[in-house]
């Protein structure tokens, strides 16, 4: 299955999900880039990455799953902090090379406290940090 | 500058912008990741990737510019469509791995002459294209 050739079909048309799946743009750690997207506000709540194994994972359970990098495993959004991500709707977009998850987030989505994670802004010469916790993250992960 | 050593400072807290940009966590390619959010409707219109020059233009001209991963060259969004994206405001995230540009979008953000990039949905064991063009695409680039 090659994407490009299916984005001039009609609105409706329906492909196989393992056959679209092998056709995402995996990089070369078999990773593709994930926006998670509160539904009910449009607020853009955080990136991460998956793998296919996370993926399928996350659709199968409604409950997102990453793949952390830093961790080198699956990352089940919230299995620490409590802060889980419930999926509403799972989007790819044209070359498939990104996935948007649309999702009802509990609490805050930052490591940080934060609602999200773009809490810096540029302003200028200079970049503002603009946002403040919802809670301490020492209630979400403990005091580590 | 170490953006995880900042990210407990208060609201408010200002950083030079110089020091922020080297700070971020740019890949071996030198690229980074950028979300496009339209400001007044949160839709999320796709993603890309800058390199630090894309980067500096887009704060400077308030025009959003890319790195094209395909064509190896800086890519000033709209350059060939004329589907400019003002730039309303630049954010970056908690580590510092990802930029969120929220503007105003002329036209449509897809090639494909969608509103936006994430046309495929999934649905059960298929993905639908659910989107339809609010352009034809041939009115966009010429017919290639």
């Amino acid at each position: 299955m090659n994407l490009k050739s299916l984005e001039n079909q009609a609105t409706g048309y329906r492909a196989d999900k393992s056959a679209f799946i092998d056709a995402l743009r995996w990089n070369n750690d078999g990773l593709i880039p994930v926006i998670a997207q509160q539904y009910d506000s449009g607020e853009v709540l955080m990136m991460a990455w998956m793998n296919r194994q996370a993926l399928l994972e996350t659709l199968t359970e409604h409950r997102v799953c990453y793949w952390s990098r830093s961790r080198n495993r699956l990352w089940r959004k919230g299995e620490e902090s409590g802060q889980v991500q419930r999926l509403v709707e799972a989007r790819a977009d044209c070359d498939g090379d990104t996935l948007l998850m649309i999702v009802d987030q509990t609490g805050p989505a930052c490591h940080t406290g934060r609602a999200n994670c773009f809490f810096w802004k540029f302003e200028g010469e200079e970049v503002e940090l603009d946002r403040s916790p919802m809670v301490d993250p020492r209630d979400l992960y403990g005091d580590k």
